[in-house]
C-alpha cells in the first residue's frame, strides 16, 4: 500500500492520512493530488488528519506544501480533524501553516470549502446550498 | 496510529482502509463503527478499500462482519473501490461477501446508499436529491 487514496466527492477531493508520511509516500501524495485536481477539475481539497497523533517538521511541511499546491492549481484546501496535541506541536515547531485553512471535522471543513469557493467565485446570490 | 478514522458525512459514515488490518485494529474498527452508527444515528456506512491491493481471508471476513453489523444496527453498508485483483482473490478464497453491496467509487457508493435507504424507508416520492 504505497499510495494514499484520494476520494472524489462531487467538486471536492478527500484525503485521509492514516500512516506516517515518509519521503516517497509524501511525494506520491503531492503528485497524485495535483493530478487529481486537474483531472476532476476539483474546487476543493479536504485533508483529514484526525488519526495523526504525532507530527514532525517533515509532515508539517508536507501539509503546508499541499495547501500551497492546491491554491496554485486553483483549488481551495482545508485541513480537518487536527488533534490538540498536534496543533501544539506545530506551533512549538514554528510551523504555523500560514495560508492553510483548518476545520474541526469533515462536515465543518466542507462548509468552509463551500463558503471559500463561493467567495472566490463571487456568486453567493444564486447558489442553492441543499446538500444536508 | 492504532485506529482507523471514521468520518461523519451527513447521514453517512466513511471509512478508508489504508493499512493491513491486524486483529486489534480490526476489532477496534468494528467497535468504533457500531458505536459511531449509534452515536450519529447514521443511515449508511461507506467502506473504501481502493488502496487495499492484497486481501486475505481474515480481512475478507472483517469486511463481511462490518456489513452484517451495520445491517443489524439499522444502517446500510457499501464497499467501494475494490481493485479487480482483490475481487478475484475473494472469489478464489470462497468469500463472496453475500449481503454486502459494492460500488465502483465513493460517489457511486453514495448514490447506491441513498437509493437503498429510500427503498428501506419507502419515501421515494418526496425526497429531493440535490446533493450534486
Amino acid at each position: 500500500m504505497e499510495r494514499i487514496p484520494i476520494l472524489k466527492m462531487g467538486d471536492f477531493l478527500l484525503v485521509t492520512i492514516q500512516v506516517d508520511l515518509y519521503d516517497q509516500l509524501a511525494e506520491n501524495l503531492e503528485t497524485d493530488l495535483v493530478n487529481s485536481v486537474k483531472k476532476h477539475n476539483s474546487k476543493g481539497v479536504l485533508i483529514d488528519i484526525s488519526s495523526v497523533s504525532i507530527i514532525d517538521s517533515f509532515m508539517g511541511r508536507i501539509l503546508g506544501n499541499i495547501g500551497i499546491m492546491s491554491r496554485i492549481m486553483g483549488a481551495q484546501s482545508v485541513i480537518v480533524g487536527m488533534q490538540p496535541a498536534v496543533a501544539m506541536t506545530l506551533v512549538e515547531l514554528g510551523l504555523t501553516l500560514t495560508g492553510v485553512s483548518t476545520a474541526l471535522n469533515v462536515e465543518k471543513g466542507m462548509e468552509l470549502l463551500r463558503s471559500k469557493i463561493l467567495l472566490s467565485e463571487g456568486q453567493s446570490d444564486d447558489y442553492d446550498n441543499d446538500t444536508e
